[in-house]
């Protein structure tokens, strides 16, 4: 039996992650494995609360919101990822830990180092074994985002933080070229899938 | 004008923080002081969303209830009590981060450290001037809490929780003596807020 591999989407708004999610799935499954497809909170019944608390709140200090994702990465963690790999399965996972780099540290100013321990804490030495971080230019994946739910006029101030989320994911990238692969995702989506077979393909072949 | 001082009330079930919480403040209001009775997650929206994770929540993984305590309490500070220290204000809230340490801690087995990393992060330096340690048998608490809410059959287990939570407390109140003051709350009412007047007069007395 192949030993489960644990895939994680990532990038800004738009740019693809969920359409990506699906096919990435499709393609591992077409090779006989099975292969989840989930994301945070995962469809628990603590994440989905969690989720709530999300989606009903004005304003969630940073602090707070990177606690509380946290809280949800954890549970599903536990609950669906670990499970998942230790009979075998592939993990596909719309965003993880590096979203919280990228989002409540580039983006809202958490320090590293605390980002750092909370990871360590909670995943123990278990992280993805690929990343495919689906990058392109803010507007472009703002403008695929609108179009998909209705339009929504932004602040000069909300460019600026996903501005600086972009540069986060990329300097994670940089950091670590083996495990994140950079995908143009400003491409057709059939250059963009391709891009991404190659990346499964590649880690299906090293590890039959 | 008085700075304004932080007090907080800890000890496990039914010993009478609720009760002594008025009390303390009832005193503090007789000395012309400013007092904020409050507890996590403090009222706020976002706490009680926090709070209705906890309430409908079957089970909840120790390190996701560490990290939602501190997600309310992270939100409460900020929100509540750092604005009203500011002010000046006598701040007295029903349990704080000693109850992380003796719950999570030793009642649930969650390393010291990442607690003491937690509250490092989050109070950077803020702690309480007082802790009132109320200290009773873990089997009087819980009769006086039946009393209050109906009879509810606990299990062994429980009780083995409830009591690696009293000892857990016990050891914070020795390793900072100075702060935490341990109050023998099996006594009689009266005698209990005897003891715990002359702890709050001699704060008082002590920064006018
Ligand atoms: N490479 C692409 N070119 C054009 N449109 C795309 C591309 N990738 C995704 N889309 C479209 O953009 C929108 C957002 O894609 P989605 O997968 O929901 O992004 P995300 O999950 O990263 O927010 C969808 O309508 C999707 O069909
Ligand atoms: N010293 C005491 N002796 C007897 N009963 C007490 C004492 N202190 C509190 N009680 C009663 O015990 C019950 C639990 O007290 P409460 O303040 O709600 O505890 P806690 O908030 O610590 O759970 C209440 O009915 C209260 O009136
Ligand atoms: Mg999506
Ligand atoms: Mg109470």
């Amino acid at each position: 039996m192949t030993p489960g591999k644990f895939i994680t989407l990532e990038g800004g708004e738009g740019v693809g992650k969920t359409t990506n999610l699906d096919f990435v799935v499709r393609r591992l499954r077409e090779r006989g494995l099975e292969a989840v497809a989930t994301r945070e909170p995962g469809g628990t019944v603590f994440g989905e609360a969690v989720r709530g608390i999300f989606l009903h709140q004005e304003e969630v200090r940073p602090e707070a919101e990177l606690l509380l994702l946290f809280a949800a990465r954890v549970h599903h963690l536990r609950e669906v990822v670990e499970p998942a790999l230790r009979r075998g399965a592939w993990v596909v996972c719309d965003r993880f830990t590096d979203a919280s780099y990228a989002y409540q540290g580039a983006g809202r100013g958490i320090e590293r180092s605390v980002i750092d321990f909370l990871r360590d804490w909670i995943q123990a030495g278990l992280k993805p074994d690929l990343t495919l971080l689906l990058d392109a230019p803010v507007d472009t994946g703002l403008k695929r985002a609108h179009q998909r739910s209705g339009p929504d006029r932004l602040e000069k101030e909300n460019m600026a933080f996903f501005m600086r989320v972009r540069e986060g994911y990329l300097a994670l990238a940089q950091a670590e070229p083996d495990r994140i692969r950079v995908i143009d995702a400003a491409q057709p989506l059939a250059l963009v899938q391709a891009a991404i077979a190659s990346q499964v393909d590649w880690l299906f072949s090293d590890h039959v």
